[in-house]
């Protein structure tokens, strides 16, 4: 990357500006200050300089002269990813896609939709539910992230229990290489001959290229939905129920598990008990499918959710009542939030038979840490979201609230967890990637990464762990203590 | 490939036999002769020389005997797959895994078995089904088909329809890489951080390495299971059947359609009249679920089918019923094979909403060929099985045989669809893959391959177009006259 110290910004800048609308570059340093982070908020860094391209040609263009300068560059959607991808550490042109909002084409008989990146995750079901179809993935997020940072993320949420992640939902790319080259992966149908380089793009956080073009698959709305609201005296009674529930072959679209921290916090916000303030743990269903099913479905869930030990059951089936029992797991992310100046939200995955214990060691790493940290996680799927709370002005705090997100996370993988489920490695936790993948996966990975981008100028330093920048982080990894009872499987 | 030419393949046995028991070598001619195909019997080639690895580090050590001595090889397992890929067309050391068959372990709690890529695919199955869990992908070579081949050709079968085929059910492969390298790719859980190259490895056809441990998603045995049949006066009306079921939001296990060719071919193998014999297709549906939602999704269906315009509609639950009438679709394949002494089996797939008009052009292929083409075929996602029948003895026949098969694809890609669903491309197809893909496209499906196989000694040859090996069947598909009703979308 040493071509990228001597990059002549202004020049580029021209070069830019020559066929470039003068809107879409952008270079005063008072604009720039909006792109100086993404949703990882601990971390700020301003961007050189940005572009803004309105279509596949423009894209095209800005890599091809990015090539031809040899500058890096990185993509950008929403900017509301948490893992730090859209983050500008190294001299690089931000290339924005929040110009590139266009839905292409609609084919509702064979249930496809393409759009351009920009588009907002939940425009793409506003511009089919009139015709009875839907996008599954579904990302916190979703009334602000842009279908390209789902690509580039394969985002999750809350239905992806049922209908899986983005990678389920995308049928074909048009990507633009970091050399210029505009090319396809992926088709129309959902199974291509060849090789898989749709699957291999979609979460690779930026590293392989700009998509520019998605076709998405949408699903028929399901004729009916419910939503059951369970509370427990226990996290092990939650998990127990959780456990029922698969265990009949049951499988809601979505089981989310609220703890206690995040209970009080949300009724606080809300003022009002939405869940009883003295519950361990408040647990989530959501089953669709036809009226009947759906039904069935529903009584059975309550049934498990009482052996399990629930104390009370509530159950919606109108829209109106679903949304109230949905209202605090909604909005639980902002009533953490609104507790202490700053957040940072962890999204470990564990095996879904070791939730209670795991649940039970970050509360003990929560205590030797002296941070407090409240859970709300995807249950049903094992991908927990721990949420650190901190001071940012407080000394020192911010290598303190790291050093409990790695011991979270390397308690994730030490019971065959993962240190993402959803929200990417970025930044954030690249130097957590050779905790899962040993010297020849990561080569194996870096070599196709070169297939796509030989100089390495596409989201410079992201995903993968550099020898350099994470010895530090590895060193405080060593040094990490389990709590005694967490066994190791 | 230069290299191979010059192979010593009397030192390279020698070589072998110094660290291979003296049983898993192969080398006498009329031992090989058994490899001289696979289940494309149209082609054959003997492969000089055969070993049969047990283990993972068998296989590591062979492949680094084959990188230091240049040597390009071919992985074989049952040797069913339908479209060549395990055919040995240039020099190659054939690798056999069929003395790889152990269950390497299982974990029901959280739904996962890790076998080796010898294991039958039915095997996987049987090792669970005593605790209620059973693995989705069934091909209709299920009790002959290796893992190891089904992760190769991302095979799919009946139930792919709603339970996705090869790729959406293995987690973690361990593989080696042509250089001998072992690496991991994937993991324990449904979704991993970094580049998905588990997913670029699934249907890459052998072209990347050899997988020798693989990971599986074992899902629980649904409650209960219904299969309805139902019969109709013309293939457009079954079609708007699919349709209809399909536009009601319900999501069968399966849906198979057969022709009136079929129907014939079976009843008179069978020697009863299974399917009423003056059909003019056969509509198979399978159910699965809950025993209520089975039950409802029953009678819908049944309604749908005879609004559709069936003149029956049979329906079974018990395991007996069930086979019955699954079994005039099960022995499809060898009623029709029956008929002639040769048959080429194709593998198309056209949007569902083209399916009509797609059957109704490859009628008049077959008759302006003067070939009888019989039609079987997975309905729900627009999987064609075309059966080519002919004699082999008869002169010519094969060139005539290959050129309506190029046609019938040409016609799928034609209406948006593709040359292969879940047989793979191999030697079969390969020089229809720029039907589907351009220069640039390939170009960077060629620099993945690369980084795991720089000299390409994976299975040489496959999947790819060669432009020489090409240019007679392009030539062909130049001229190729589709019937002027064909709308080409």
């Amino acid at each position: 990357m040493g071509a990228a110290t001597a990059i002549d910004w202004r020049a580029l800048e021209q070069q830019l500006r020559a066929f470039l609308p003068a809107k879409a570059v952008v270079s005063k340093a008072q604009e720039l200050l909006s792109y100086n982070c993404d949703g990882l908020t601990m971390e700020r860094h301003q961007p050189p300089l940005a572009v803004l391209p309105e279509s596949t040609a423009d894209v095209a263009a800005i890599l091809k002269l990015c090539q031809q300068l040899g500058v890096p560059f990185v993509a950008r959607g929403s900017g509301t990813g948490l893992s730090g991808g859209a983050l500008v550490e190294q001299p690089a042109l931000l290339v924005i896609t929040s110009r590139m909002r266009q839905v292409l084409s609609v084919d509702l008989a064979n249930q496809r939709i393409t759009v351009q990146p920009g588009v907002i995750n939940s425009w793409v079901t506003r511009a089919v539910s009139g015709d009875g179809f839907y996008f599954a993935p579904d990302p916190s997020s979703q009334v602000a992230c842009s279908v390209g940072g789902n690509v580039a993320e394969n985002s999750g949420g809350v239905h992806c229990l049922k209908y899986g992640v983005t990678s389920n939902h995308v049928l074909e790319l048009e990507v633009v290489l970091p050399d210029g080259t505009i090319t396809t992966l992926g088709g129309p149908l959902a199974e291509m001959p060849g090789l898989d380089l749709r699957g291999v793009f979609i979460g690779s956080e930026g590293t392989l290229g700009i998509a520019t073009s998605i076709t998405l698959r949408i699903l028929r709305q399901p004729e009916a939905v419910a939503v059951l609201l369970a509370d427990f005296g226990s996290m092990e009674a939650a998990g127990e129920a959780v456990r029922a529930v698969t265990a009949a072959g049951l499988l809601p679209a979505g089981m989310e598990i609220m703890d206690n921290f995040t209970i009080r916090a949300v009724d606080s916000m809300l003022d009002q008990e939405l869940y009883p303030v003295d519950a361990a743990a408040a647990l989530l269903i959501e089953l669709d499918g036809s009226g009947p099913e759906v039904e069935i479905a529903m009584q059975l869930c309550d049934g498990l959710c009482r052996q399990a030990g629930a104390r009370q059951v509530q159950k919606a089936t109108s829209a109106e009542d679903r949304a109230r029992l949905w209202l605090g797991r909604k909005s639980a992310i902002s009533a953490l939030g609104r507790l202490y100046p700053n957040y940072y939200l962890q999204d470990g995955v564990v095996p879904r038979s070791s939730l209670p214990m795991v649940l039970a060691a970050i509360d003990q790493l929560s205590q030797k840490h002296q941070l407090p940290v409240a859970n709300v996680f995807h249950a049903g799927d094992g991908n927990l979201h721990p949420l650190i709370l901190y001071n940012g002005a407080e000394l020192g705090v911010k290598d303190r609230v790291k050093a409990l997100g790695a011991a979270i996370l390397r308690l994730c993988v030490d019971v065959g967890g993962s240190i993402s489920g959803e929200h990417g490695v970025g930044s954030d936790k690249r130097c957590f990637l050779d905790w899962m993948f040993d010297a020849a996966d990561l080569e194996t990975m870096q070599l196709v990464r070169k297939a796509f981008d030989p100089e390495q100028r596409a989201n410079p330093g992201k995903l993968f762990p550099t020898p350099v920048g994470c010895a530090e982080a590895h060193r405080r990894s060593q040094h990490l203590e389990l709590p005694p009872e967490v066994v190791v499987i």
